[in-house]
């Protein structure tokens, strides 16, 4: 058997287990798998670096299936190298309740895939992350224990989508030249030809941005082959601009639009099957076949122990360094970091922007946290997110810690959840809160992924001012905390804000929203001795003198509002208490007793948020009292915007003594 | 005085005024129209087809400053070419409250302004609408009415944002050639030189996507002059690249990002004051110049009435039809035709899938209704957009009603807005309910500057079953709902669809949303004589017999399960009412009395959606029952999602048994 016809055997069993398991479901994506089978086979049984025995191994290529929704092309892969994760059964199961293989690929289900995928272009972006973090922990512990490539394999659609604009742009600026990226040039989308809605020349884009691309034969192993050789060996990300058949092997089906995202049906699997010379049942794959294929599972296994080897020999500080980072293990000394920090707070308060006090805690963690990689959308003096302590990643010097994204926040947003997906960096960003709409697809595969991504959003409402209302939040904060998973904290002054930090840093497996003002607060919180704090999600701030007849519950910048509005009624003889509320999604995990507790039993509850009440009503109840907005915001200097929509303490008075009836 | 000192006297009027503003607003970003002044100068004197008198002709050029944070650009461009929407006092209150110079253009403040820019990217994405618009209708209507051109001026900023690619690429396959884009290319951005993020070469990039690209100095008026007489002539739509100097004219600090966004200070501006040969207070225009450029403003005037003459010649049903189309009046058949359509419904229901409703509708209005542009972002199977009257518009041959968008969600909506804003258009589009992530920015924009675009979402629930909880929405209900003045419709059967439609299409200023499902409903409504229907944005759909002491509201999908769990609860004896809740937005809007009949007075009061809860307290109080989404969905069959995550009618049931007390 010629290696040609080998290649063939291999590639044709993805495509089996995948036509099959599409049938079998009655639903899902041939097309791709199909058309895609010959660069896979390629990729995993002659280049990736990777143990089906370790899907952890921290030092492994990367694959990202951006075109997630031939996502049985990575269960093939899967289960033919031989990853426990995926069994026969489990490809049997394909798109079923609970099962390992869901419609598209869940990382947080099935081990050995590195990102949930499947809204296009999103696994591009997280891509340039998983470039980036190699190239930066390469620089800061070393080639010898980080060294990998990342692979993509992306489909004309996450080409088209705009995300991919902005990540080929930092990718191709940044240099990232381990980043190779398959682009599966079916010339098929569902409206029919590609032709129908595009005649970019993607060779030439992608050389504008600062990449190599080259155009092969996406069905010739050699071909394939040689331009991964040669994208190895590039200065540059590479473009593999793969020629292929969507539905490779279907007769009659396949290069049609209708191989795309249905069944192939009985009559056109028969051909196939027939095409590829394999008289098996369905799911059926020649022992020799996957014989080869788990030998192909292997191929790594001396690299692997040669790299265990390194790793072990690593300075024996750096090496414990190097094992904390890859178990997403925090240092010891944060802790005492933030302790120094709020005893200097409570020693000399700061009437700062709560913007300005997230700088502060940078500041003061920075050295304590060598995995913070921060960076900015192009805001860095408006965002605060860059600190003394953080030099700038730049292109072939990928040591510092701070990334300019440039105006690219899909961008930024899509390669964080790549680079806190690699393991070792968690990473920060920086924009206006408005701006979270334009990265709100990765936020919200942040939050279903489970990933430790942190996402500061400054200027938090119609307190931006004169930019106006196209620049001031109003509905944000109720969109992002309707994120399930997601923690969105609004803190009101410096100690909750490294309060919210410090739980944004502590909770594995959740990405935080920061959302933090332009203007300056007061410092309310004084005293170590707070019973409970930004931990509950809210807590009373301010207690009533005697039993309260009003509680306000307030967030962020309008904490101090309602503080102030609380002297106004203590002093007309109206015993107000005062709760914060930094974080709504933690309030709502705590118990009953608690919940109760914080919300009381003072007749006139009030919320006071500079932003719409959607969210309020689960605490305020839907017949307490709202002093927020309900209308976009309007062009002018902060203060008189904030007396513009009547969000003023005065406002808070004269509602709680209505509805006291006075 | 040669030619180009007296332009450059005229540009320099632009600088002055705009610094002038900044500074005395203590706010604002006098970089961008001290650094295109040359470029609108150009434009605005010598090539741009407009009518300070008139700003609404309709064939009027049409400029998009997509660089909004410029607006002190536009504003004196309003001023001295003597559009009467701006007059000295409006530019010395630049930035304040209700002035009509707000931080960024808003054209509901300000005849004159296109459209409402300031998010990066917009601009150019409208401006593809505006261009496509233009197309549309000369086909429709002739070149004699509709000959037009489209300017953009973009920044650094809009070319970097991912929409720009879904922007440009589709511009470039549909050669629209009468869109020119002229690049701010002053290598600045806010964290300093543009080096720190990009490399992109940009005219290079255009080029690969199908457009002409050049570079000039966009300092020298001829250069310019000559690069738009080259775009105007030519086959596709154009970059101009025009190499500027961010603050041009402000002594030391031009150059650099220190004049972005903030005032220059006095020292620098009388420094500009004095290069500029201007010896005035501030604010101070020499007579001669104003002079000019009011002569300027008057260049099209012979235009414009040879333009009068021309539509006042067409035919007269066409000439009927275009002024109908141009003051966005529905023709009087339409409401005939939705009349047809729900006397055919009540007398032959159907059981479908809304987004087939939808298409059923769309075929019903399609001939009555020649301005509905419709389209789909690569979903025209899924979203049924497309009926038999819509041809597609093509490349070169505008007169479809039909666009192929590609993936390109965020371009598309963008787009849409444009199209709206143009006149003449309804634009209407596809895509899924949780790609309506990707576009949120447009959909923000619709929503704040009233613009009549209609977007539908299909797939809307974890009803989309197998495709997992990467494609199923269930917080995107809540996050659209929150957008102020944003129509969210979920129709529960094909009669509430055409209601949706109906009230859609005639609601002019307002964008709406319509939530279709993938999977088939029943008919539930079943007679004409409703009292109220979708129009009150919720209504009793099935009333109890007797006095109810369980109120189900739904929407969408769960209203027939609703209506199945109300045949249970009444055959267990409990009197139970319906509540179709198709329009959150409208219900909110009707008086205290309707809303308190709806809501009613049972005991129990349950919500049901396949969706969060988070919108629903206003309607079932935050104490009332709620049958939905508290979490991402997962992947398998639509029935066994809905049974795994217990949305059925028996657990709508339980609950109101359970909370009687039974």
């Amino acid at each position: 058997m010629t290696s040609r016809e080998q290649h063939d055997r291999l590639a044709n069993a993805i495509r089996i287990l995948s036509m099959d398991a599409v049938e079998k479901a009655k639903s899902g994506h041939p097309g791709l798998p199909m058309g895609a089978a010959d660069i896979a086979t390629v990729l995993y049984t002659r280049f990736l670096k990777y143990d089906p025995k370790d899907p952890h191994w921290p030092d492994r290529d990367r694959f990202v299936l951006s075109a997630g929704h031939g996502s049985m092309l990575i269960y093939s892969l899967l289960y033919l190298s031989g990853y426990e994760s995926i069994n026969l059964d489990d490809i049997k199961s394909f798109r079923q309740l609970n099962s390992r293989t869901p419609g598209h690929p869940e990382n947080f289900m099935t081990f050995g895939i590195e990102v949930t995928t499947g809204p296009l272009g999103q696994g591009l972006g997280n891509a340039v992350g998983f470039a980036l973090a190699e190239r930066h922990l390469a620089a800061q512990f070393g080639s010898e224990v980080v060294d990998h490539y990342t692979y993509v394999l992306a489909s004309d659609g996450d080409l088209m989508e705009g995300i991919s604009h902005e990540s080929i742009g930092i990718a191709g600026h940044l240099k990232l030249n381990k980043l190779i990226v398959f682009w599966d040039d079916n010339r098929i989308s569902i409206d029919g030809p590609i032709s129908l809605s595009d005649s970019t020349d993607q060779v030439a884009r992608f050389i504008a941005h600062g990449w190599n691309a080259e155009r092969i034969d996406g069905h010739d192993p050699e071909a394939i082959a040689a331009a991964i050789e040669r994208a190895q060996n590039s200065d540059k990300p590479t473009l593999i601009a793969c020629r292929t058949t969507i539905g490779f092997g279907a007769p009659e089906k396949a290069g049609t639009s209708s191989v795309h995202g249905s069944p192939l049906g009985a009559a056109t699997i028969e051909g196939a099957r027939k095409a590829f010379g394999v008289d098996l049942p369905a799911f059926g794959i020649p022992d020799d076949v996957l014989s080869a294929w788990r030998e192909a599972g292997l191929r790594s296994q001396d690299a692997h122990a040669e790299w265990k080897k390194r790793a072990e020999a690593l300075d024996s500080s750096k090496k414990a360094e190097f094992e904390r980072r890859n178990r997403a293990e925090l240092p010891e000394s944060l802790g005492g970091a933030f302790d120094k920090l709020k005893d200097s707070l409570f020693s000399a308060p700061k009437e700062v922007a709560t913007r300005k006090s997230s700088e502060i805690v940078l500041d003061a963690i920075a050295d304590h946290l060598p995995e913070l990689l921060s960076g900015s959308a192009d805001l860095t003096p408006s965002n605060n997110t860059k600190v003394k302590a953080f030099t700038e990643v730049a292109p072939g010097d990928y040591a510092g810690r701070f990334v300019h994204w440039g105006i690219r926040e899909h961008g930024m947003a899509a390669a964080m959840n790549g680079l806190a997906q690699h393991g070792g960096i968690i990473p920060v960003s920086g924009t206006f809160l408005v701006f979270s709409d334009y990265c709100r697809p990765s936020i919200r595969l942040a939050a279903l992924a489970g990933i430790h991504s942190i996402f500061v959003f400054t200027h938090d409402s119609i307190g931006v001012g004169e930019d106006g209302p196209t620049h001031q939040p109003v509905e944000h904060l109720a969109a992002l905390r309707a994120i399930p998973g997601l923690m969105v904290f609004r803190p009101c002054d410096t100690v909750e804000t490294a309060e919210a930090w410090e739980i944004a840093l502590r909770t594995e497996g959740h990405p935080s929203v920061l959302a933090l003002t332009r203007q300056n607060l007061p410092q309310l919180r004084l005293e170590a001795a707070q019973a409970d704090t930004t931990a509950r999600g809210a807590y009373e701030i301010r207690s009533a003198e005697g039993e309260a007849k009003v509680s306000i519950f307030a967030s962020g910048s309008e904490v101090s509002l309602a503080v102030e509005a609380k002297a106004k009624l203590d002093a007309a003889g109206v015993p107000t208490r005062v709760v914060s509320v930094p974080c709504m999604e933690l309030f709502f995990q705590q118990d009953e007793t608690y919940r109760a507790k914080v919300i009381g039993t003072a007749p006139v509850r009030i919320g006071v948020e500079a932003a719409l009440r959607l969210t309020w009503d689960a605490i305020i109840g839907s017949d307490g009292g709202f002093v927020g907005m309900d209308s976009f915001g309007a062009s002018g200097p902060a203060n008189e915007v904030y007396e513009h929509f009547g969000i003023t303490s005065d406002a808070v008075v004269a509602m709680a003594q209505e509805r006291l009836g006075r």
